[in-house]
């Protein structure tokens, strides 16, 4: 099989991105590794004794952080991110990864890559932490603004199709984040989308309230982006403002400080374990062809998963399962 | 003036609701408080020495926690809430305080004593709390699903009034719950009020964050009862989450239970700053008279100061100011 990446992208590119792809090639000598960038920068941190599996794929242009999305994919043609997802619609690869411009990565998916026949709406789909360190994914978190049932039905599928093929859960149960456990709960959008997922093929355990996804109370969390992400913000907020209360109560007197030497390495755990960023790529569903977002600040280790989970999602069928179970309807 | 307090609803009914009456009284001795209820139930409570701004009004009935709102104050006539809420639509009365069924409350506030002129959905607006113990006035949490750009509007407006008169200040900043602070961010709802927000009488401020409430980054909040409701159990959920964990740290160990004491005091400090049900009665705006829902919990302390908060609202005529505003445009 054969993994596009943007060796471009990313806070750490091209150096930990090509570096995370080496080791990725090392471990995984079936797999081919395109690194898709300018060949002057990423030649020389290849270093000697390049693996066999790893080939350059030149790309004059990149796109920036900043640059405005739709515009910088529709223009810069010879971007190593439009580059690499040319090579995915082309079949030269099965999957792309990137660290770089999420808006950008998602045009990229739909402009260059595509959608799946009868998705309506590709999903971005990001695991969000839980206590128990298992995760939940979440489709989606901010992407689609004005949700429709539809949208929603066909996350769940896709949802719970990369739940059971990637993560090899045998029945993952899929919520759908609303303002009550009961049926009948929420907004006109999801009182129709409730309707919908209890008939479509999966194992739907009804609403779920925003309270309860760090305790994992399912295993795919379908939202509209809107209140997703609203979602997802007020947990971040409301733990970073504990985390800096609790730094100032700590700093308070020479007790304080004392209780704080103790608690410093349980603390920093229980802080990593919260954060949103320290969870992988997030896949961009409902596209023809594997597209994995990988965080900014991905280094060796975050680009390494990402490699092994679209592996894994290539193994296992993942795209052609989506496209079957969206067109058998 | 005169304020009708549903003597029977709310966990500590009649006992701490009269108590609590009984010290508002005695405060504020040109106030006469009217305790609506079972006679029987209320008049061994007064003790000697009632005051003579305190009276009865009988009240058969009584709404439970688990009546079905809507038809709870159809069919009981003659239940404290709704002889409360008549007493107001009546002008017997210039305010209603109940610490029952919010359902209810929100019913007989719509059937019982009306609607202003021209308000399209009267809304409940709670504080939630913030970090500088300010608080954020937010409209609403939970009560209009499918909320139109011109409810957020007239909340805009009410809540703005609100923070001015009741709360004393001078330019409360209004604040549109959305993804993004920027303008066109958020659903095509959320686009449409941030158009109307932008010409409306009222200081406001533009987007705000959900991860920024907490250090109070508007004065009046508003929301589609949707995701507001979705906000604040994940704060709820991240700020319960972390609190059980950090309990599980304290108790790994002789040493941090020995941070554990040193921490204690500060921890329940923080607890209780964050916690939503400290913060006192929510006002339910655009009715055509004042009403305002005490927690379920009111103790004495609640109820006193739900009456303050009546006496200011009263005093400021801020249902006449609402009903100018509105009707002005």
């Amino acid at each position: 099989m054969r993994i596009a990446i943007d060796a471009m992208g990313g806070d750490h590119a091209p150096g930990l991105i090509v570096a995370g792809a080496l080791e990725a090639a090392r471990e995984w000598p079936d797999t081919e590794l395109l690194l898709v960038g300018d060949p002057a920068a990423i030649e020389p941190l290849l270093g000697e004794g390049k693996p066999a599996n790893v080939k350059v794929v030149e790309a004059a242009e990149v796109i920036r952080p900043e640059d405005e999305p739709v515009r910088a994919v529709r223009r810069k043609k010879g971007a190593s991110m439009v580059v690499a997802g040319r090579l995915v619609k082309e079949k030269e690869a099965d999957a792309m990864l990137s660290a770089g411009n999420t808006g950008a990565l998602m045009a990229t998916g739909l402009l260059v890559v595509g959608r799946l026949e009868g998705i309506e709406r590709p999903a971005l789909a990001p695991m969000m932490p839980t206590m128990d360190d298992i995760g939940v994914l979440a489709l989606d978190l901010g992407a689609n603004m004005d949700a429709k049932p539809e949208h929603l039905l066909q996350y769940a599928i896709m949802g719970s199709l990369y739940r059971a093929k990637v993560h090899g859960m045998d029945q993952p149960r899929v919520g759908l984040l609303n303002v009550g456990t009961e049926a009948k709960k929420g907004n006109e959008t999801m009182k129709a989308a409730y309707d919908l997922l209890s008939e479509a093929p999966i194992h739907f355990i009804g609403n779920v309230e925003s309270r309860d996804v760090l305790n994992r109370n399912c295993d795919v969390l379908i939202c509209d982006g809107f209140a997703g992400n609203i979602m997802l913000k007020a947990m971040e907020g409301a733990a970073g403002t504990i985390f800096t209360a609790l730094k100032d109560a700590f700093g308070q007197s020479i007790m304080t400080k004392l209780a704080a030497a103790i608690m410093l390495p349980r603390l920093k755990a229980l802080k990593k374990k919260m954060d949103y960023k320290e969870h992988g790529g997030a896949p961009l569903l409902g596209l023809n062809g594997l597209v994995v977002k990988c965080h900014g600040s991905s280094d060796i280790v975050a680009v390494k998963n990402a490699v092994r989970q679209a592996r894994i999602a290539i193994q296992n069928k993942l795209v052609e399962s989506i496209a079957a179970e969206i067109n058998g309807k």
